[in-house]
């Protein structure tokens, strides 16, 4: 197989792969959409390109023969339809062609299908700025945040797993002579080891991070020999589509099917995901969404399933340095993309006595009042607040942010009219902030999608704690951010919120929040919660991709 | 922490890590039973001791107030009860003192758990010979397999799984700072992570192997640091007691609680099983037995289940070198410990055309006359017939023996009284040999525990290898012997069976067998079939004990 940029993948594989036991900051896609980067021109043609693409079928797949041809994807910004159609295949020929192309991936060599994924990346680089306006006009992200979670970062994301999956088909030699001492003679035998791939591998994608929260699995699963049919959410297709047309690419110019990646849409009348994961041939299953899909997959017989399902995520004040900054970084946490991520704080403990700032008590009060002006003043700022915000993917998160006035306790900050100048169509709503008492869990037990932030008084911050690890073991949880200056409070936050597989943020002030998730550095989603049972990338993710069978005989007599 | 023997130990963790990627013969623990190894009087006083802790309590275990004693083995050779008793508890004191150690156990940094459970191990080999003979007299195995099984061999298990667990505990770092660059300043985070065991462990043991199938999951579970209640067979107690014993004897020198790993000895009345495995405070579960009690358990919402299972292990021939050393090597392996090992081969597929030998084309009627002839000669050799065959660990298996005669097809050799002159009231059977057609699928499709083989007459190496793999993705398989001397054959046979995850040994004559599994080299189960999900030691076996949660905070500015 010639791949292109053999060597330069391999360097880039090899850099990745000592990422994964480093852990520093590493990052093979660069972040930032600039021209000096991505050139001068990639940021007009790549919104030129998702135009041209508007209204019209996606013909970029090598699928031949759909049955039909769907779509219903629409942008939260101009609530208009895109007119995207995309081929519909019957299950049954997904199946098909993912058994058949199964025969072929599985063997090629677990290096050169790592080589070849990472070329596939270089190739999906060139359509960053598409998949952005793509990513944009489907989840109602803001551009940057649609450039740099469905480009750079997933891009980073997916080189992970590819590392991950190789370094983990390639820990234990391929073969090797073993002899065994017997007194007078030696037994010796040859011996082989093949990591064998799963099957058809599904991966559904949500409307959200149809490509930040696709990749992972897709990647993973690809590295390690098995056929992928990605389900993408019906409403945020294309950025997937267009980098499954570049894997697909890659194939065909290597001579290999096409069909080893395959993407799947469904239509709202014509729903697929169920037939698809039951189907006895599919052995891999990779999920975002809602908790109860989730559960049910986790439950179907058979299947290697990964999931990341809701989650509620706590922060615990118990006293801080600079109580301005901190409000600040939470304001920011919790309005970005309109609390539409998986890591978005949600349930903020704050003890009822208040806690101290830099020696000084501000009562619980006062740290509500501070945080809620922080919202306001940052939403309300016309040059920050549209972009933090972005839209509204979902009709039904819009509507869950209005109801949550009635009965999520006393209003401390309602949502207001925010315009983006730049899209007067666009659904938006402002975060709202609601106060409960400790006692009433049954409003702040559940995951609120959207934003929706609720203060909880507790009694101290022992309480706090308390709630947060009870909230992660019982209702899941993906992130926790945590304050305090006290050695001793942190050590608890940490030993009680790692019993409830949750990572802690600290002291998290200035541009970095807790909803932020670096690649090759945070394990995202630990499985120890009900949030999920998947971690991008940790080794669990991708062996049980594939099983490990041995082979031996007697050696030759020298 | 004052490990006797840390230097030592480390030296030998460390060696074994190596082994694990080297995956050449490797073996800490000498398993032959000689004085020049285990020292002159080593032999006598194991078997003194075995016969001093007859007809008592069994009071080694540091676990106080038992709520009964209870015990019910009996020796195969002399079916008659061994008398010992041991202390029964109740599943919520069980409970209860492992969710206490858990919190101990847990705090203790993995490469001093690693440490301090060598160092059991080296506790344990001052027993193997008692451990012997108290496997002997519960198994039914001889007293070299008994002590080769349960001493040596199960102590490079377990050793195994140690290395195992502390190389993935520190694969990663566990703290870093990262630095990443925003142009004109870069953000610093220090990161640490923290490896979180998932709770309270409970490994259920076999009546067979009663050590060596228990250490892996045992071992496992306590280097990554969880609380382990061990439930043996309870026809199968003192070997496994015994280092628990060792175990919690270690512990409580190091100033722990010997509670971090119990023995739960359940009586015929009062099995525990099923309540200690649906408590809601235990998450993992390490099962060797039945498919339909191990089916449900990998069926308990929340747990991380191990098993291994049940197995349909074929043998599929099509041309040898010489046949006579063939049928004396499968011979062997029909007969050792009378087909109570998991790796025992059952089905037999022979193409009715014969097969090729050194050239020669040699029928059908010849081949299995050839293998009934071996497997009589052996059996019936009294100088190696009873140590081969051992003893029936279990009444059921001696009476499937012979019902066998009913419905198996036809009787190509039948079991006849052997008698072992040592143990002239030994639980005894030969093995039986039937001959049935490819069609009789329903006569072969299961697994026939003890020394029962069918010979399956198929039209070509073809059909013998698609029924073979068809059994092992759906009955599953441990192990597969195939003989071939065509390169072409052979791969084909590797690539089926990779896929039905099941291990091929080609070829094998001589002193070695299709039942023998290697520490360090041979993966046992592969978790690709129905025989089980569980894999001594691949990664997985491990890394699904515990949880990375990672925790980040700004770094104090320099």
């Amino acid at each position: 197989m010639a791949i292109i940029n053999k060597e330069k993948n391999e360097t880039l594989l090899q850099r990745a792969m000592r990422a994964l036991h480093e852990r520093t900051f590493f990052a093979a896609y660069p972040e930032n959409p600039t021209p000096d980067v991505y050139g001068e021109t990639a940021e007009q043609e790549g919104r030129m390109a998702f135009e041209a693409a508007l209204q019209k079928p996606f013909t970029e797949l090598w699928q031949p023969d759909p049955a039909d041809w769907v779509g219903q994807e629409e942008s939260p910004y101009e609530q208009q339809s895109l007119g995207i159609t995309y081929p519909y295949f019957e299950v049954q020929t997904l199946i098909e062609r993912g058994e058949k192309a199964f025969h072929t991936w599985r063997k090629v060599a677990p290096a050169e299908r790592a080589a070849l994924l990472v070329e596939a990346l270089e190739y999906i680089k060139k359509r960053f700025f598409q998949i952005a306006y793509a990513t944009m006009h489907t989840t109602g992200q803001s551009f940057l945040m649609s450039f740099q979670a469905s480009g750079p970062h997933a891009a980073d994301r997916a080189l992970e797993a590819i590392a991950a999956g190789l370094e983990e088909q390639t820990r234990f030699p391929s073969q090797t002579e073993w002899e065994k001492p017997m007194g007078k003679y030696s037994i010796k035998l040859q011996k082989s080891w093949v990591a064998v791939p799963k099957g058809i591998s599904v991966v559904i994608g949500c409307s959200t991070f149809p490509t930040w929260n696709t990749v992972p699995g897709m990647f993973a699963s690809l590295v390690t020999g098995n056929p992928v049919i990605i389900k993408p959410h019906p409403k945020a297709v294309l950025p997937i589509a267009i980098i499954v047309a570049e894997v697909q690419k890659v194939l065909q110019e290597q001579n290999l099917d096409p069909t080893i990646c395959q993407l799947a849409v469904d239509a709202r009348e014509c729903l697929i995901t169920k037939e698809l994961a039951e189907h006895p041939k599919v052995k891999l299953i990779d999920y975002t969404g809602s908790t109860a899909f989730g559960n049910y997959l986790e439950k179907l017989p058979g299947k290697t399933v990964f999931t990341e399902k809701a989650g509620v995520n706590s922060v615990i004040l118990d006293s801080v340095t600079d109580l301005d900054k901190v409000v600040q970084n939470l304001a920011f946490s919790i309005s970005l993309y309109s609390g539409q991520m998986c890591t978005a704080p949600q349930n903020f403990f704050i003890p009822e006595a208040g806690i101290v700032a830099n020696g000084e008590v501000i009562s619980y009060e006062v740290i509500t009042q501070k945080l809620s002006e922080a919202i306001a003043n940052l939403v309300n700022n016309p040059k920050a607040g549209p972009q933090i915000l972005g839209a509204i993917q979902n009709t039904a998160t819009g509507q869950r942010v209005k109801d949550a006035a009635e009965g999520h306790g006393k209003v401390l900050l309602s949502t207001c009219d925010i315009v983006n100048p730049n899209f007067t169509n666009a659904r938006m709503c402002s975060p709202v902030l609601y106060e409960v008492t400790a006692a009433h869990k049954e409003i702040y037990n559940q995951e609120l999608f959207g934003p929706i932030a609720l203060i909880i008084k507790t009694k101290n911050t022992a309480e706090s704690i308390a709630l947060a690890r009870e909230l992660a073991e019982t209702q899941g949880a993906i992130s926790c951010a945590a304050y305090s200056t006290d050695a001793e409070i942190k050590e608890q936050i940490k030993d009680e919120m790692s019993l409830a597989g949750t990572p802690v943020s600290f002291n998290l002030t200035g541009n970095i929040y807790v909803n932020q998730n670096a690649g090759f550095s945070d394990f995202h989603v630990t499985g120890g919660n009900p949030a999920g049972n998947a971690s991008f990338t940790n080794p669990e993710f991708v062996i049980k991709r594939f099983t490990w069978v041995g082979f031996r005989e007697p050696a030759p007599m020298s």
